[in-house]
């Protein structure tokens, strides 16, 4: 196996951590050719020192530049939007971990898929935002990608060997969330600490706060139907409150293949590293079924989890209404986080900014990069003139 | 996809019968050969009819002449052993149903292999016995070998696509049978009837008493052991109560792959008969996760059930001990349902056989065909010796 060659856009977040953790566990599969990070310029100068890419970005072209004067050796640095797509596209790299929050995430992997790097995907909203665009040009330019969240790896490796045709649908599972048996009128006081005090997972603020809602979920079901060229209908939710097993593959022969694994990202994110040759050991402790709580299926309730609801009501509206909901919620999270609105209103906003695009704007169905992002910066000033009026 | 033309050996159990029913729900897929059954001349005359195969066999000349003269049609009609071979390795047949119980499928499959048919092996005897030599067999004359029991084919399910280098170990579930909670000294006291009703499956006799002294694990650690060619260090076994989870496999980066499914043995069956191509709705109501228990799982009570350490000790043993194993608890089930020994001597009888194989006879790694019939025969005599002595 020749060793396979990594960019991280988002090194110093939760995924880009556990991937490096990967990668110097196994520096005979892995090198880091390139790391893009955005504000933690401290632990980023680090993260450069030990791993040495020969590319490197941060947001602020200051922290870029301080960072830099630092260092033991000279890679070349770059900053900003810019800055990522450097990173995403430098020569000799074969794999980008596309590992940034949010939005942002979007045209430094469109831009490594069209430079035909392999994409270790763990920014769902790239595929929520422009799933129709993303997976054309990865057919056009012959790329893998692989998924990075647990649900979607846990498709993946539950479909590997088997027919397409043989599908009856994907099941992803939801741990539910911390307010999975809270009583619903006592969820408009939930407080940023409490929502943020994940039961199964450790991960970033977003998409915590996202599993909390269950949009984390709406989300999923949006990439999952890009990803796996799967229609809605195709597509199920189980609240699983355990998170043992990460997702499921029902065949039309009645059978379910299904993915468990401990819950530790670092499951997923090698399997996608890894990919197509032999996997890893990384660390992780083994899952000890026997030892283990017993484990349980529910249908989601939906008056305790709107957000599911209004993706799928974003899938069957089509075109860019999927990116007004994806928009609309990272503004909302933010505001939560700071206090601004209720733990309930964040679906509430979201629901009302799709309304406000229902009736105001006019209806692509295959939208463009710039037809995407305007609506992105649509939907974010129409949430926040929302919250304003709160 | 051609129409795939099937043998049954066993057509009136409770194997043969369900995978009939799936071929007349398939008309389009598959087409009836041959079929061979034991003593079952009514039902066996009925199937004959309504599938019109080319060869028949039943075990006795009388009951197969009285079922040819009274058939609207006239198949080439045999009997006994000589018939069962003549059915397993008809012309014009592409794929073998090995669903007989015991001793017995041993050499027609294996002359079914050299005839260079697929098998659909529900017959787990045959592996146990000659695992050595069917997988020699198979490999040579490049057939496909299909599991039937539905332990096997949910690891071969989590298996496909799969790279052998990464698995860390098979896991195989056992439900635990009745008497799971049982207090162990009240096992001696245990009737056939109540260890003839199974929790979940509804099986043949033989297989449902294994279950009840969880032998049927032992023999079936033994046939993955063969089937998927890992070392038995590889192969754990589960208690799995509710039969929901058929089988797992770990692989070395903490990834469980496991394939679950409905308690309905036509789910393996159709997998089997349809493999390579594409699944068939073989009419199983789907499982609802969601409307289910919760699903534990726990490690074997060795105390309780002492046959899955006389497995794993013949195994180590190897050469002839499966055999030994094998036949004596052919003999001790029977002796079981004929009331001649309590439910706990079962094993016991199976041990002293295996401790006198131990100390009177020579071994021999990699048994002949003869070598193993000859075993199979003193196995089962010391059985009925020890059995008398009781």
């Amino acid at each position: 196996m020749a060793i396979k060659k990594l960019a991280i856009l988002g090194s110093t977040g939760s995924i880009g951590r556990s991937a490096l953790e990967i990668v110097r566990r196994h520096p005979d599969r892995f090198k880091i050719a390139a790391l893009a990070a955005g504000k933690n310029k401290s632990l980023f100068k680090r993260q450069v020192e030990e791993f040495k890419p020969k590319v490197i970005s941060l947001s602020d072209e200051k922290d870029i530049n301080e960072v830099r004067r630092n260092l033991s050796y000279s890679p070349k640095s770059h900053c900003g939007d810019e800055g990522l797509l450097e990173v995403a596209t430098c020569d000799g790299m074969d794999t980008v971990v596309s590992a940034l929050v949010g939005a942002s995430g979007l045209a430094p992997t469109m831009a490594a898929i069209r430079a035909r790097k392999d994409i270790a995907l763990a920014n769902k909203e790239v595929l929520v935002m422009a799933g129709g665009l993303v997976m054309e040009e990865a057919r056009k330019n012959k790329i893998n990608l692989l998924p990075i969240d647990s649900e979607h790896s846990a498709i993946f490796q539950s479909l590997v060997g088997h027919k397409r045709e043989d599908i009856k649908r994907l099941i992803l599972t939801a741990s539910g969330g911390p307010f999975l048996n809270m009583p619903i009128k006592k969820l408009s006081a939930i407080t940023p600490k409490q929502a943020l005090n994940h039961p199964k997972w450790k991960m970033g603020k977003k998409v915590t706060i996202d599993s909390a809602t269950i949009m984390n979920k709406g989300l999923e079901v949006i990439e999952a139907m890009w990803l796996f060229d799967m229609p809605p209908e195709k597509i199920s939710v189980h609240i699983h409150p355990q998170s043992i097993v990460h997702s499921m593959v029902e065949y039309i022969d009645g059978s379910i293949v299904a993915q468990l694994g401990p819950t530790d990202m670092k499951g997923p994110i090698s399997y996608a590293l890894a990919y197509p040759d032999k996997r890893i050991d990384c660390g992780i402790a083994p899952l000890n079924l026997c030892e283990m709580d017993q484990l349980t299926f529910m249908e989601p309730d939906e008056k305790r989890f709107p957000a599911l609801r209004l993706a799928y009501e974003a899938i069957e509206a089509g075109g860019i209404m999927p990116v007004v909901l994806n928009a609309a919620d990272e503004v909302a999270v933010e505001a939560f986080l700071e206090r601004k609105i209720k733990f309930t209103e964040i679906t509430k906003i979201v629901e009302s900014v799709m309304e406000k695009y229902q009736n105001q704007k006019s209806k692509t169905q295959n939208p463009k990069l710039n037809q995407i992002l305007e609506a992105d910066r649509w939907a974010r000033e129409a949430a926040r003139e929302i919250i304003k009026q709160q």
